[in-house]
């Protein structure tokens, strides 16, 4: 069975930047940490909404229409089909709850491949 | 479209124990914020895995053969149909994912309502 995870434990193995790690898996889920700076792509998930928590720091999440600024402690989960791209002004650290193997930038081809740490 | 949740603003509006309130769905599963203290009940989820996140306070997880104690800031998800039993010493708040009518207790009879805020 799986030991408890420590978040800023899991945090402080790695440094890259939109390289999400899975920490667990949620029956067919990867939870998963990441660090995030600067502006990732304009991507949408055909399959599945997103979950994004913020640790630290603070993000932009930009939408069709509008964009929801997260700080700690604050989720916002993005439906499935719906444009949107990550945006963090400063390094922000965030866990993420997607379906394995759903590619980070919405097409195999160009997504972070997938690391358990 | 869902706006973002602010996980401390949605636990001051309630005070009860062992009563989930859910705050988010991702996918079929509901995203949960709930206050515990004292000893929970010995349960188990057939049909799911079951996932703890500190988020202020500690736990500790009992399950047959150790104890899993967690701290703010770290995970532990129970496996699909292993006893477990949490115990808070002092309130302590929790983020929860399950599938969304997954009875808390393990038994539709004993289960607390599921609750939106």
């Amino acid at each position: 069975m799986n030991d408890k995870i420590n978040l800023a434990e899991k945090l402080a193995t790695f440094t890259e930047h939109w390289a999400p790690r899975t920490v667990a898996r949620l029956n067919d889920l990867d939870v998963m940490v990441v660090k995030v700076e600067g502006e990732f792509v304009w991507h949408h998930h055909d399959d599945t909404d997103d979950f994004f928590l913020v640790l630290s720091g603070e993000i932009d999440i930009e939408l069709p229409e509008r964009t929801v600024t997260l700080g700690e402690g604050e989720i916002f989960i993005v439906p499935k089909g719906i444009e949107h791209r990550p945006v963090a002004r400063r390094e922000a650290h965030l866990l993420l709850i997607e379906p394995s193997g759903t590619p980070n930038t919405g097409t195999a081809e160009t997504a972070a491949p997938r690391r358990e740490i």
